[in-house]
């Protein structure tokens, strides 16, 4: 396991190097030193698990065999589009969301002298992906269908994303919006895709296998993905700031969390004034007024059944799944994330 | 002609129905008013020029043939693919330079509730490109080259844009870092790639050719649209406003126009400072200052010497072309922008 995630790291320097002298095109001084500085700082930092899972999944799918140096090599460059995907879309959405933080350092645009060239930068992380895969798969049978995969997923990611973004329009803030459905649809779409789905599609592209024979794997790994970002709504109010390594704010951004669409769905009339009321504000009397009720609402049961039913749920899928190796893949995606 | 740009503005509902209709993506009603809007807003109303050419194009090396119906629809899906492309870049842009307005009207981003949320739909744009190059060419043999060529375009624009936006970096306006040179690879790779290589690359891969054999097609169209660009440079101060439909702001703005680097070029100590005092001012003063300094160093003399040399250089690059269709399209391409 270390010495996997020895060989991930290892190969990044050589992404990089390959990038800036990408013979495509003539790079500058200054704009080397730009690039250099921007991938260290946005791709770094991370706990890389979605690049990882990648060498993960597929030598699960290899059914335990060693795996070679050349395949730990190419499984890691698709491990690593993975990390430069999700970077181009944390880079563009701390823009979005007008961000100060980001893995406790100040977000890429808000370093001194990049600001709105930020925006670019995102674009150049996504191209990145396209010449990696150019460099290291073009001779490959796969190489249409990884395209195509990155595609889908990336248009996945950005259409959760204007979901989320155009139900709060700058200055409305309207909880009657907010709903498990929508939270479902949001999050699936935003986040499911890319951080779950992605990583073991990769896998089984590199396995050449074809994605159309494997749409539950699909399903499964995105219910996995919503059930995990429901596990991450609940701990940013009843975590452990020490152990999720943040102090959560959903309450005082309005953010439509798992907490507020159930709390809405069991609340009285009464109860629904008080959230009406308090949701969204950056008091802390008013935190404590929403999360009182989060209390009153027997929430944690809520999440706890929500829990074990998702779990039941998710465990009887993969063990209709026809092949014992993804079968491993999916459980050991699941083990990593219950009761985290 | 008016025919093909019937037929070509005849597909655009179409391709605006299939996208809003996509069933990889379960779009909300809130959602599809929102990408139809944003479509029509940032598609319609320019020139649709790159988007023309491709059928043009593809008509010329097609010798004269009657186009079938269903060649100028795919040559209609890639030249609409273009524009989408163009669009992309342009709401972006307009983010990162602060712009005001953009073909008569104000800058996506400045549309009341749209705000930053403009990044997304960018990135939205960026991926309908996908989608519609997958619904219509995933079965052609060149697909997969199609997807490449769009991938290294991107790239290159993107590549042009950050040496653009790292030269004048927020609060740092440095004349000493403007040079032909500078100006040159800027234009190159931010306009040139995208307006004048693309549309002819599309209609080669579309007659089944090989780009790589076709490396000079891609020199030549590289040097037209740097000379388009000195061009427009030029207009942007001499030019009439009325057939420019602008009034031009390129001293102003601090833009590094060819006529600045080819003034500190030629210009001696002393109109040096005259540049760096009055170079990027907003006030008319400043502006007629750096416009006389212009007359007194003959640029519109530098101007037209420029203009012949870059047109004589390029016909005989076009003539000594071995494929006559393929000189068909290059002489078009500029016969349409020579002395406009």
């Amino acid at each position: 396991m270390a010495d996997l995630k020895s060989a991930f790291l290892k190969v990044y320097p050589q992404f990089k190097s390959d990038l800036l002298q990408d013979p495509a095109f003539e790079i500058t001084h200054d704009s080397r030193q730009w690039v250099d500085r921007m991938l260290d700082y946005n791709l770094l930092g991370g706990k890389l698990n979605r690049g990882l899972s990648v060498i993960d999944s597929y030598q699960l799918l290899d059914e335990g065999e060693e795996l070679t140096e050349d395949e730990i090599f190419l499984a890691s460059v698709l491990g690593w589009c993975i990390e430069w995907l999700q970077a181009y879309f944390l880079v563009l959405d701390d823009i979005m969301d007008n961000s100060h933080t980001r893995r406790g350092h100040p977000c890429w645009f808000r370093v001194p002298k990049v600001g709105l060239i930020a925006v670019n930068d995102g674009v150049l992380l996504r191209n990145h992906i396209c010449r990696i895969l150019k460099i290291h798969f073009r001779g490959k049978p796969y190489y249409i269908d990884l395209l195509d995969l990155f595609n889908e997923v990336e248009f996945q990611t950005a259409s959760g994303q204007m979901i989320d973004l155009i139900t709060t329009l700058e200055g409305e803030k309207d909880l009657s919006k907010y709903s498990l459905l929508h939270h479902c649809r949001i999050v699936q779409h935003k986040t499911a895709y890319y951080s779950f789905y992605l990583p073991v599609a990769c896998a089984l592209v590199m396995s050449g296998e074809n994605l159309d024979n494997h749409i539950d794997v699909k399903n499964i790994l995105v219910d996995m993905g919503i059930y995990f970002q429901v596990q991450d709504d609940y701990l940013d109010c009843f975590g452990n700031p020490e152990t999720i390594g943040k102090i959560g704010t959903d309450i005082e951004d309005f953010k439509c969390s798992w907490l507020v669409v159930k709390a809405l769905e069991v609340c009285n009339e009464e109860q629904k004034i008080v959230l009406y009321e308090h949701y969204g504000k950056a008091d802390p009397v008013d935190v404590a007024k929403v999360k009182a009720l989060y209390n009153e609402l027997n929430l944690k049961v809520a999440f706890e059944e929500y829990e074990s039913k998702s779990y039941e749920k998710l465990i009887s899928s993969i063990e209709a799944y026809p092949i014992q190796a993804v079968q491993a893949v999916l459980k050991s995606f699941l083990e990593k994330i219950y009761k985290r």
